[in-house]
């Protein structure tokens, strides 16, 4: 068996690599919603000053990668390899960083599970000692992605009570050999799982399995129990998503219902921001683990976390073509002190 | 400096994994082309017995993977990691495939470089002991990609003379951390290039900057030089992209106008097959690597390889957006003793 495997599916780091610095950027929405004051930038326009939206997301990604190098005083140059993907077609937000950073590049496509995705790549390739600074990030913007997975937005089309809200919003997190942490310490990489959902405003039901097979999997592998958690967090699971995952981690004997929630419930008020069944999107997680969650770890509110975005891996081709909808799950434990 | 790292971009193995089992399956025309005793399975219909082009790339995917699995006796639930990506949009032939075999899976998008990110990620996680067999696929369907990328099919639009053919066919292989070779040594990974090409029908010329920067960079990092390999090969630069690449490494100090060539080039005989600049696809250098190319190295005709796939990042919506394409390349050396 592989030397630092543990179980089937999860990595145990011998010298967890470090996340030295983080940033993030959301749209306006975002930016009045609870987690407001944990981002570094709130654009005032959805546009920021592009002629489009795709263009807009791109640039988000740029800054947000440009801005947690710059509060370490790093360069664009330094950086090892970058992990980046996004929802776009051909991921063109995060060619188009790679473009302009010049940093050696894996492009990823993991639909809303990228940011975990990422930062398990990126913390395997540090740990085997390939990097000393690697890039794991990414990006969405809910009216980009409107467009391409369901309706332009000018038609006003209604949306059913389960539809999710996807964040406009980019986040990046550099991850180092060395530093004080919070430290990666395991990884859990997930499999697809399907249960035959076929309803693209049902995302939440559709990645349910994956994140219930993934947790599952992580409990069993590492031995862990919930309650050695302070929390752990899915991507964008959403009301309805969160709660089949509960029942269905339940039923494997795992009570997660005490500290467990999701990035896609916690960046709205759903109260007062209509965003029905939660938020979704890359950018999703990795604005809320960016952001806020690394700031909670740094402080010592959150010492162990288990944060795991969510992906939905369908395509409107494939939808139109009658398949269900996969979804996958990566886990990510970080810990403020080993 | 990262202590495996040698140079900017290059990393070098000390425990070299080796490529256990490979398998590839094209399309019809490929079959007729005269790299054809090579492949394991050539389909006789481009649908494969499915009811779409894009079903029909999954089930190449699928099928090539589980050929690969099945030629060493191994069954997919062995497998620790599955690196695979495709052109279509969200991936939507891996994602399935990763589905049905259910193998933890990192979903990659690296256009038609994707062959060599996949063989390069595979390297390193195995090399790191993290995995002890990972499987690095890809594919691509002429048909499901004129379709995405240019024109319906049924249009019967004419094609310019710099144009290339997508390749009809999917690759596989086996990364182990024990065996007998061929030895992944050294990978190069590229950095997103972009000279301002904006002619979705002149991917060669778009993608050779990058694929120069790559071969450039191998070299210094490695202190190798062109008549170290037996041959060195791109992706899918075609006739027009192989020359440029050419001339710009010669502008470099490097003569590579001896031993390389473009699994492109080599996949179909351009008198008689009709493809125009040569052939293109993630399927392309696949299964010229995972057909032609690995029995050579096995059988001792090729001693030292060196593959770079190349891809092309656009998108039809950057395109109409009025930006250039980017290009990126990947090269792997690969060895048949060490």
């Amino acid at each position: 068996m592989a030397e630092k495997k543990i179980g089937l599916q999860t990595v145990k780091f011998k010298n967890p690599p470090s996340i030295v610095s983080t940033a993030s950027i959301v749209g306006p929405k975002e930016g009045e919603g609870p987690l407001r004051e944990y981002f570094d930038l709130i654009i005032s326009d959805d546009l920021y000053d592009e002629d489009s939206w795709e263009k807009a997301e791109s640039k988000m990604a740029r800054e947000a990668v440009r801005m947690a190098l710059k509060k370490i005083g790093m360069t664009p140059d330094r950086v090892d390899y970058l992990f980046e993907g996004d929802l776009l077609n051909q991921i063109t937000s995060s060619s188009f960083v790679a473009r302009d950073l010049k940093i050696p590049f894996f492009g990823l496509y993991g639909a809303c599970s990228t940011m975990t995705e990422s930062l398990s790549l990126a913390a395997m390739i540090t740990d085997g000692g390939y990097s000393d600074y690697a890039v794991a990030a990414t990006s969405s913007h809910f009216s980009s992605a409107e467009r391409q997975f369901r309706f332009p937005l000018e038609l006003g089309t209604q949306r059913p009570p389960t539809a999710q809200w996807t964040v406009t919003g980019a986040g990046a997190a550099v991850v180092g050999r060395n530093g004080e942490g919070p430290y990666i310490t395991y990884v859990t990489t997930g499999r697809v799982m399907d249960f035959g959902i076929k309803d693209a405003n049902n995302m939440g039901a559709a990645m349910a399995p994956a994140a219930a097979d993934t947790i599952i999997r992580h409990f069993k592998d590492t031995g862990f129990k919930p309650q050695d958690y302070d929390l752990i967090i899915s991507g964008d699971l959403g009301q309805v998503g969160r709660q089949l995952t509960i029942d269905m981690v339940k039923e494997n004997g795992y009570d997660i219902s005490q500290n467990f929630t999701d990035c896609g419930i916690e960046i709205f008020d759903s109260d007062r921001q209509d965003v029905h069944a939660g938020a979704s999107g890359c950018g999703c997680s990795a604005v809320v683990f960016c952001g806020y969650l690394y700031s909670q770890i740094k402080k010592g509110n959150i010492k162990r976390l288990l944060i795991m975005s969510t992906g939905a891996l369908l395509s409107p081709t494939s939808t139109q073509q009658g398949e269900s909808i996969p979804g996958i799950a990566h886990a990510v434990a970080i810990e403020g002190r080993i």
